[in-house]
């Protein structure tokens, strides 16, 4: 899987919006673009939107003026507040632009760092958390933490599965459809059949609870991890909860580059998307008009539901161990 | 609202396919025509199910043998295993049919008075219901237990918001989508905006995580009452798992054709419906086609997690109470 890359000077992703109907690449020539598709979830997921805007920033630079480029950083930060990852890449960008005489090779420079990084943190990702599978095992995922929430190759919560086949593990995978931009049905699935290569099983969101007492681990990605939880894809605290219940384990996966040490759950803003979203599918109007929606796109989980936290550096559980970077 | 009615020795009753874009009739001379819109689910709702078999028994016994009766019995058993009123009702109109001269009267008799008794049930349940309402809730319901899931004029669930609303309480109303088959944007919706008039807010299945923790209630439906819990429509148990730890009271509303003494959670066959009802809305394919879907239509909640059921005879705690009908 290619999500993203620089290629002819020229930033090409995938149009997640397409897929699983249609494997569809755009190229991208300006940075206003890049900010558009991050914005409209053509290319979504932590580590693939701080990658995608770290390749913005590199159009940005391009023949362009530093002030170019610091207003390409601020549209781009705009695009989605909940995903820390995105601030992180763009000030390394930043940082690397400014203590450099040659600041657009600095900014190419780091620009392809995070996305070689991105690669090498997401199959170190996979590997650890490997090692919690075992062959029997069943396993949840909710949205998509697969490649195509990465720079590509392997994903975080899904490489983690990716990885843990290769090793010869003998899993079966279940998925959410993840309402409401349904990333479970239209990516996850299709990365699981295409890609992974594993048995695998799709369900509503409302089949969590019934599914999970016969499951034995979930792995999710996550959007941040702070002092005392995550903050994930809608949804992912049901699942938490319901894992908890049912003394299911319940696995973050997520680089260091979504750890932000700043906040606890309780300060990290929330999204709240489009009430279109909710009320139509694939332009199909689902609800009458007069009905009002409420559409957040992240929800957060309580560290004392998490089993662990798998990084590149190993599992850290939260929030004792997880300063120790 | 007419959900189900017998009209010019015709079965009238609304196609709830069509909403919430189109409020569309459906006219019915043929038990088999029954059967079909109850197994498609144009029809809906453990009452409105119950009604609708008693009048499709109705068209069986005109001008036919007790023996088409006895066919058309069977076959409308078939359409649906989980809701047990639906047995309820046709066994109450056989009974009534072999135990009379004139069966076809009988059937007749016993059909109006399902009829009749089911709208009388909703509105005592609506009453009793809206005892637990104080001005000032924020009450979730799940899936459509209005009107439209039963003969109409109040639901259960959302009888109890009517008539809480008609009473003069002043609450807010949230509703599920209700994946897979959307009955709570769909249906839900549009009755809480053009039936009972309070201000709702539609939230996809997701969202009950991050937004239950600011609720006061929840009230659903239930399929079928045993002795230790409920079936109702996929999804609730999430909710009362969530419900459970965020201290809102969950409540179920629910006739007492609804309890069933023989059984306990465990043994209640759970409806596992059509894959492409997870892979495909409003006819727009949202998976790949490799891969298999998962789609029980039911999930049970044990009595632990539900503060009360709400019948026509007041509100009963499971299991103690419970079999003082």
């Amino acid at each position: 899987m290619e999500t993203v890359r620089w290629e002819d000077e020229k930033v090409v992703m995938i149009d997640q919006s397409k897929l699983p109907n249609k494997l569809e690449y755009l190229e991208l020539t300006d940075y206003k673009e890049v900010a558009d598709v991050i914005k409209n979830m053509k290319v979504r997921g932590a580590p693939a939107i701080g990658v995608s805007a770290a390749f913005g920033l590199l159009l940005a630079a391009k023949n362009g003026s530093f002030n170019r480029l610091k207003n390409a950083a601020d549209e781009l930060k705009k695009t989605r507040p909940t995903a820390v990852n995105l601030f992180w890449a763009i000030d390394e960008v930043m940082e690397a632009a400014k203590n450099s005489d040659d600041w657009e090779e600095a900014v190419r420079e780091k620009a392809f760092e995070i996305f070689r990084e991105d690669r090498e943190v997401n199959r170190k990702i996979g590997d650890e958390g490997a090692r919690v599978l075992e062959s029997g095992d069943s396993v949840l995922t909710h949205c998509n933490a697969g490649a195509l929430a990465t720079s590509g190759e392997y994903g975080t919560a899904l490489g983690v599965i990716k990885r843990a086949v290769e090793k010869g593990i003998d899993i079966d995978v279940y998925c959410t459809e993840t309402r409401p931009v349904l990333q479970g049905a239209r990516l996850t699935a299709y990365e699981l059949v295409n890609d992974v290569g594993v048995d695998a099983t799709l369900i509503a969101d409302n089949a969590v609870g019934i599914t999970i007492k016969d499951l034995d681990k979930v792995v999710v990605g996550a959007d941040r991890v702070v002092k005392d939880g995550i903050a994930n894809k809608i949804g992912t605290y049901n699942i938490a909860v319901l894992a908890n219940r049912h003394d299911v384990d319940f696995y973050v996966a997520a680089p260091y580059s979504t750890f932000d040490d700043e906040k606890t759950i309780d300060e990290i803003e929330i999204e709240e998307r489009d009430q279109d979203e909710i009320k139509e599918i694939c332009g199909c109007k689902i609800a009458p008009d007069e009905i009002r929606a409420f559409n957040p796109a992240f929800d957060t989980t309580p560290a004392e539901l998490i089993q662990g936290v798998i990084t590149e550096k190993g599992i850290v559980e939260l929030p004792k161990e997880r300063f120790q970077k």
